[in-house]
């Protein structure tokens, strides 16, 4: 793998109020219909950052810069996204999570990062960093969103499996040590948060900056940044939103066309579902099916135009505003993008966890590029 | 309540190896149907014993004579007993979940306490304390066994629930911490025990010796190996078994007859079903429903002859031996007897956890007795 930087958003040192307009847009994108609403997150941050009794920015730090033996852990939000639209957060699980676990480990964390770039858990570890005075690691472990606890690099590259824990608005904590594997530690987490009613606060696993540093997926929180100013500023005027993310991203528009059907379902603590889209004119179409995230595109002759890992984002086809899994309405008018995935999520080992089997489908792999711009691998 | 001794069973000091055959099958008898199979729990133990590394006999004390300040806990094992029948225990699960609770608390544990005296979870703290060369308090929270966490008096009468733990054979490690309730850990303890394919060792509550001393079903560990020892003792001459535990448990017969339908049904964790039984001679007959323990006893005419939280205990009509709702069997011939159950069981407290509509039944308990020979209130 090589090291080289091949992103063209500027990295940030900290961010502020100013910015969560911008990192919620842009983390709403990659969050290709899942990893929860920013919207709601970005309300606390700013309610935080508001607080006399707490920092007004949160410090980023590069991945680079991460004392080798630091403790990182990820933190955020776990669950149906639909629900958690529907049964809010106190607002101190996250942190709790993370106390748990260093109460558990005897460790004291240095520095969190989001699990996953995409949705709420973009803005979650940022709520706890600036709770905890923590820095936040620009990087995350997905560079898009997964349904599920084991489908990040850290996982899939071998991070213990010890400790993480869950915890609820009521101060309910669980926590899980000695697990055999991920998987495992998605099973009984899973089904704690179902009986924590669908949505619980998460910390785990524990790592050290030297394999952080290796295997998250670099400058994360940047590049949402920088997805959302440019396309709130294509807004303003200086060009179309669409092409801002074509271009921000190296994304592909699959589909534009509206929504005819939703179909939705929550089982198991997922949201599972299936959109469909017709064009605007013409007699195109195009479904895609879901579990908190998007998962597949195809077109009306049943090809695959997208698959996991690759990212497939609905945005709005004028403003580029990402559309969630839970958000999905009829006669909405939206574009379809794909985005390259990250190197790091295509691996053999990667593709195990998050490649179209992983999820049920009987389809080979076939990236829309082998160039990615999220991360630098 | 009186705290005058009323039962006639001399109380014991030790638990050796000679007195594990009487200690299983009194187990057997007081568990209802339930507690788990004590004969793989007495065939541990032995080994334990026999093993020079460890103590060849455990210490049995008074829960008069615990210190106020002594750190107490509950072990045992947590799931279906007709699982626990196939899927063997690693034999560290329930020691490792004592040592969970101990590092969550940053307490360590002075002598533990079974849970349940009916069954398997009679003979398991003694594993357990045999390995971590602990006591083991002569009582326990149920005075025979009932199929839930919340369900013993430690939780019906205001133990913290904090801390808890399951863990399983593969080292799977879960932890509880600042549960809101006994029944909410009962829910996520459930579900992580199904998830650790039905059976797992727990540990839970973290008591002190005085609240122990008052609201423990005494000398109850005293009493199974009693029970065992008449019962064992009448079938070499000196008398009838059934004879042997109506007195020894002011029991009184409800039925003799033979099984002739058993229905079972493994769900949510637990075995649910329902036995019918005939008389020898004649027309009688009796049903009688189960959640892992038996819980209501009907006759023909749907009268209810005995209800939960008194005990019903079915065993073989000649030996005496206790029959588990995992080995009921068409065609045998059994005698099924009601034993008062313990006054600590019989407050309105009590009654609203334990009683008949707290199982579903829209019945009022109409108690055997108001006289109970098991623990001393």
């Amino acid at each position: 793998m090589s090291s080289t930087h091949d992103t063209t958003a500027p990295t940030v040192s900290t961010i502020r109020t100013d910015d969560l307009e911008w990192l919620a847009t842009g983390a709403g994108i990659l969050g290709t219909g899942g990893g929860g609403d920013p919207r709601l997150g970005r309300l606390r941050l700013q309610t935080i950052f508001e607080d006399d009794a707490h920092p007004d920015h949160v410090e980023i730090i590069s991945p680079d810069d991460l004392d080798p033996d630091a403790t990182v852990t990820s933190v955020g939000g776990m669950g149906a996204p639909t629900i958690s639209r529907e049964k809010f957060s106190s607002g101190d699980e996250d942190l709790n999570s993370l106390r748990a676990i260093e109460t558990a480990a005897g460790e004291t964390v240095d520095a969190v990062i989001p699990g996953e770039i995409g949705g709420a858990n973009s803005i979650a570890p940022l709520c706890v960093a600036a709770l905890a005075e923590l820095p936040v690691v620009d990087g995350d472990g997905m560079g898009r969103a997964f349904p599920e606890l084991q489908m990040d690099t850290f996982f899939i590259y071998g991070a213990p499996v010890n400790y993480g824990a869950n915890t609820d608005e009521h101060g309910n904590s669980v926590v899980y040590q000695d697990i055999q594997s991920p998987s495992q530690l998605e099973t009984f987490a899973r089904s704690i948060t179902v009986n924590m009613g669908g949505r619980s606060g998460y910390a785990c696993p524990l790592m050290d900056g030297s394999f952080v540093g290796e295997y998250a997926i670099a400058d994360t929180v940047s590049l949402a940044r920088e997805l959302g100013r440019r396309v709130h500023q294509s807004r303003e005027g200086a060009g179309s939103p669409i092409a801002a993310i074509e271009d921000t991203l190296h994304a592909e528009s699959l589909f534009t066309g509206k929504i005819v059907d939703v179909f939705r379902r929550n089982r198991d603590g997922f949201a599972f579902g299936e959109v469909s889209l017709a064009a605007l004119e013409g007699e195109e179409s195009l479904s895609i099916e879901f579990q908190n995230e998007f998962l597949i595109a195809r077109d009306a002759a049943d090809d695959v135009l997208a698959s996991v890992p690759d990212l497939i984002c609905i945005v709005d086809k004028d403003t580029g505003a990402p559309i969630t899994t839970g958000s999905l309405r009829y006669g909405q008018r939206v574009t379809v993008l794909g985005v390259p995935a990250p190197n790091l999520l295509k691996s053999d080992a990667a593709l195990d966890v998050i490649g179209p089997e992983a999820f049920g489908y009987d389809i080979d792999y076939s990236p829309l590029s082998d160039h990615s711009v999220i991360g630098r691998h």
